[in-house]
């Protein structure tokens, strides 16, 4: 179940999936796809279930026809070869919840009710019971629920990061200022012990409280943000830095986009979280902290094109000053839409181990990895490899030992 | 010993030495000078002496001046401080061999003896004979001879890579088609038991006679063409579009520059070498081989300022294409001179670890590292980081069963 | 007529045509578009009849299919509509020749008959022949041929351009290597009065004896070589380094793309051309030669999305370095064919005007425009602008004197 | 006299005079060096006598020290040649006024009595002072008053441009809110008959009062805002989308520096003035009003070596979607240098040809040309040498006529 279930990135997953399932294109983008991943015993994309909410009430088929333009080769004409698979998803979303998103987002909202009205009690149940229904209905076991909603403002104060005993207290209180729908979410979530991805950098939707509760109720959960653009590239080449001791002395990212991202992003106390958690990668990968700065602006006529130029101001040997720049011009749902079924894929697997509470072997699909310090792409991408043949090699271990016995 | 010492790469070096001790400059751009590396017992940088060949006849105190100018803020007032220690240097740098080193190369000789007059055997000879002096000049127990000279033509046909047996018969029957000059360094320098390092791309230069000879005479070696700015930029940034999925379709890089480098590979035959090498890394790190090419264009006002303009094109998820493109700015001998200090500083230590033969764990350095498949800068360094840490476990353990007879 | 029917440039102006007249688009990117152009009575553009010649066999809407994806939101869904059109214009287009055209492009020829079997005055006949059926399968009365085909290469020696007499006594003396296709094509063209346009760099298609039959026929004529990307934006921003007394050091200009015209340049006879009618404009501009270089490299998987990147080094006040690079990434039909359009429509106004001879007034739509000295793109603008003017001018003191009598 | 007199600016065409005199550099980047100004009866640049004003204690060779390694290869060791220049300059600089020039300038003030203290009447009295006794030091009979200071923040509401009556009624009654410093040396400089340049964007530097009091007195004048580094580029290359009929739908131009200028604006209220500015040209030339920003960020590493990257989008035929971006690097200081030198010597030559008010001839050299609406910068060029030519010709004439005479 998908919060944000009609955006750009939820509609780009779901069209691929079913232009996989109909031979229209490969699993290019997809991390699982690769070897060692491709050896694990994972979740065949062409067998989930879609389904999630969603605050604007829209047509499915509308909504893919926005995001049509910028996704490449995959034209109109197409579209009725995969009308039933989009029609059976259609049937699974449900109206979703703008508590106290901030303005940018409730203006989204398709319906006041949408808005701050229910008790935060009254709130969680209802998403709880969409849940069931959505299981039921489609005779599901295993659930995974991914926020690809837009971003909220953070919330500052002692608020900022709830523990669980804080966040059960605000719910009981009915504290309404504490929390945000994304919190909501990710309670019902959790505690219908469905694995839980937060891909967007929403801070609320990752409280400390909710990593207990993942914890206690025996989930597994993983973000945040993720790691698709700008922020990938710079996690690619900041170890260049590092590892030729050049010494970085500025690092300027300027982030152009149009979609509802930008659009959102836009204004000035959703554009904060964003930055926050972008900013973070540089100084722990360098080992200190250069002049930086991270921007990002709406350009409506780019659409999904997001585009990023970045300047590196650095200094070498004899204190030479000497400069890279790159200009990365990707498409932001094509980007992020293979990563969420991995993460899919990996979550559903995860739990299926029996594992719980944070992924952090998932920590290179995300700007923000709750719980890891490194931020080192290449590093952080030898951890999941190094997961996925542990697991491998245990379960071929299992494997000869079930047959001896 | 650098042959080539008064280009503008050995003579950065040189004054970058002497202006490290004079505290005018740190240690930034030395790979060495940050832990783990530093904590290995190796060579202070201040106590390396200099000395080499150089085909042209000229003031070492001209050859600094022509790069004053690019390298960062080391202005000529200050010249004077390290007048001392250039001086000192003068003195140890010997008339070179420009033996069938192709035209552009032997244009610069300031002597046609230089050229091809003598017999191999009496050319060796010769350059072991300046080795002598120079270690006896200095009362030196170890040397290291690195080749920074310009890049050679390569040899085609059965010559192009040639065994000890095939390299020594050339040399007793003066076959002097089969090699060039570098050769006859590289030669002279193991035969001596010389550390040798090959930092150029030139083929001759590390013929695998070479590795054979240095197995024989018990010295470690390595090469080939160090890697210091677009192909380090790429073999950063490829890695990130394997382990995303990405499929590049297109890596085009175009590379400007305007020094002597530069004005040597404006003749086809040298660029030859220098684009083979460059060339290799890329289907390496992503399992298959996109469309690819590689430009060098000499463009004199660039001086030492090497631009270069890499352009990507790759596909991802529903088949969407998308561009990444970056523009590096870097000053060549900037780049490359602290990385000469560094495989000096590791030789000599590996030779003082009784290692000998292929230094596989310096493959970071270099474009074309012989004997490693691993092109991916990040596991190239992760490896070298394992050779440091490893000799640091060994170096405490030694101390340790030390301290207890 | 246009020489070279299939071509992606072709085809994407008869699509447009076509879109315009259904209204599917606006007239963006034609300069005729605009005012004082506009109040210029032109044809209109929908009137156009579309014919010409090819040399390769293809269904049209096969040729329409491969730029598609290239060509901006207009999407498959919408042929149908423009069928019709598209199947009128599919009559009206012949079997071309590819005579002396090179290997590059000979190699495209669907038969081995459009290559060097008949003699020229044959040739030439079969052209003419084309031309009058064309003219009386659709009743028209006035024609513009446009030679859109791709670039041949150049032709050294005595014959690199011929006088009239020269072209003459070739074709009567059936001189085979003095002459390529695209000068029989411009011959038969003005000779049969139709207005004569050479959008490509193809030398021969210009030759100063076809200049000389345009005066002798009374018929209006321009060429070289459409100015839609590089050069333009070269054109454009030169004149401010000029204006500002800025000592362009070097230029260098990269191109690379993927379409058919990319694959003929890979060729080196033909990328002469090319690079011959690019290299011209700089020194005109600047008033002095600076170190410059124009590089086009065929990458595949660009299509018809031609990208270049250009570095400008350059010197301003106390002798201060400083660059300018740009990337210029666009369509290259979707520049140029607007541009055809603009010159069809002002070819038949100087026609109708009386004209005859070079249009010198339109070489703001050429790299290489002949006879013109001005190469700064404001200028040869201001230029076209005035002739308007005056145009409008002397059409309404001529409607005013008609009215009164 | 120059406000601003110890910044970059100021003190680069001090070194610039003084080098061309010592024949240290040439005279490129200044425009009236090139013909048909040079043909012109303007003042030789060495026999300009500089002075002015600064609000910071320095000392002039202090001053030039910051900028000697951003401007080019002038290296320090040439600095003794010219030092006797430098020092009589010096000996003409005043302690300048911050009155209310906002809190990011009045923190740079040597002295508090530069702040806010006196009142109106007494400050201009104090400036007039100042500029009798430069005049009398230095037995000068024309003076040109440049403000090169850092940009003020703008005037909002009623006062903010004010006519001639309102600015002396502020003056009179000591209305301390409606004027800020750069009035004041405006004031003092037209009323003492001083050709007065505003070579910065601060508004209350230009209000329409000023060029009233211009009128009166019989003095040119002209400004805002130097035409430098991304804006020169912008209105060089906007035209060429205008003559193409191309759409452009988003202009974004993001600007880093690291010097004075750029740590001053990174004061929102200073930047608000800068930005206006800048973003009026675009619509201009265009005819219409694409989404577009104009951002400045500072960062120290830079110093003067200012960085833009421009993004422009747009739309062709057929709607096609393209873009072009362009990296812009210059050294500030060096652009703008020989620009004031020009304005100098075209002000002088104005003056001394009788004409006064508003010199819109010289439209180019600014981002905001007070009086013109013509932008771009190629059509402003050829009004200036339409100038040119026609006090030329005029000239010739005169002499003819005095000769016969």
């Amino acid at each position: 179940m998908i919060v944000g279930a009609m955006g750009h990135l939820a509609t780009t997953a779901m069209v691929g999936v079913s232009a996989m399932k109909h031979g229209l294109c490969g699993q290019t983008g997809m991390v699982t796809a690769m070897d060692p991943f491709s050896r694990l015993d994972l979740e065949d994309p062409g067998d989930l279930i879609f389904g999630g909410w969603d605050i604007r009430k829209m047509d499915l088929h509308a909504a893919i026809g926005r995001i049509l333009g910028d996704i490449g080769p995959f034209d109109a004409t197409q579209i009725p070869i995969i009308q039933n698979d989009l029609d059976a998803i259609a049937r699974n979303i449900f109206p979703g919840s703008a508590f106290n998103s901030g303005s940018a987002i409730q203006e989204l909202a398709a319906d006041r009710s949408m808005l701050n009205g229910r008790s935060l009690v009254d709130l969680i149940a209802g998403l709880a019971s969409d849940i069931e229904r959505f299981k039921a209905d489609n005779d599901l076991e295993n659930l995974v629920v991914v926020n690809l909603a837009s971003t909220e403002p953070p919330i500052d104060g002692p608020a900022a990061d709830m523990s669980l005993a804080g966040l059960e207290r605000a719910i009981q209180t009915d504290d309404r200022t504490a929390v945000r729908a994304s919190t909501l979410y990710a309670y019902a979530a959790i505690d219908a012990g469905a694995v839980y991805i937060n891909f967007t950098p929403s801070q609320c939707a990752m409280f400390s409280g909710l990593v207990d509760l993942a914890q206690k109720k025996r989930v597994p959960l993983m973000g945040s943000d993720g790691k698709t653009g700008e922020t990938l590239v710079k996690t690619a080449l900041a170890p260049m830095f590092a590892c030729r001791n050049l010494n970085v002395l500025s690092w300027q990212g300027y982030n152009i986009l149009g979609n509802m991202d930008g659009a959102v992003l836009a204004h000035a106390e959703n554009k904060e979280s964003k930055i926050r958690s972008k900013d973070k990668a540089l100084a722990r990968i360098l080992g200190y902290r250069p002049h930086s700065q991270v921007s990002i602006d709406y350009v409506p006529s780019l659409g999904d094109r997001k585009t990023a130029w970045d300047f590196i101001h650095f200094e070498g040997f004899l204190n030479t000053r000497m400069t890279l720049q790159f200009t990365w011009q990707g498409c932001d749902s094509a980007l992020a839409a293979p990563l969420v079924l991995d993460l899919i894929r990996l979550g559903l697997f995860a739990k299926q181990q029996g594992e719980s509470g944070l992924m952090q072997h998932l920590a290179c699909f995300f700007k923000s990895p709750v719980g890891v310090e490194e931020h080192d792409l290449h590093r952080q991408f030898q951890r999941l490899q190094d997961y996925a043949e542990q697991k491998i090699k245990q379960g071929s271990r299992d494997g000869l030992l079930e047959a001896l016995n």
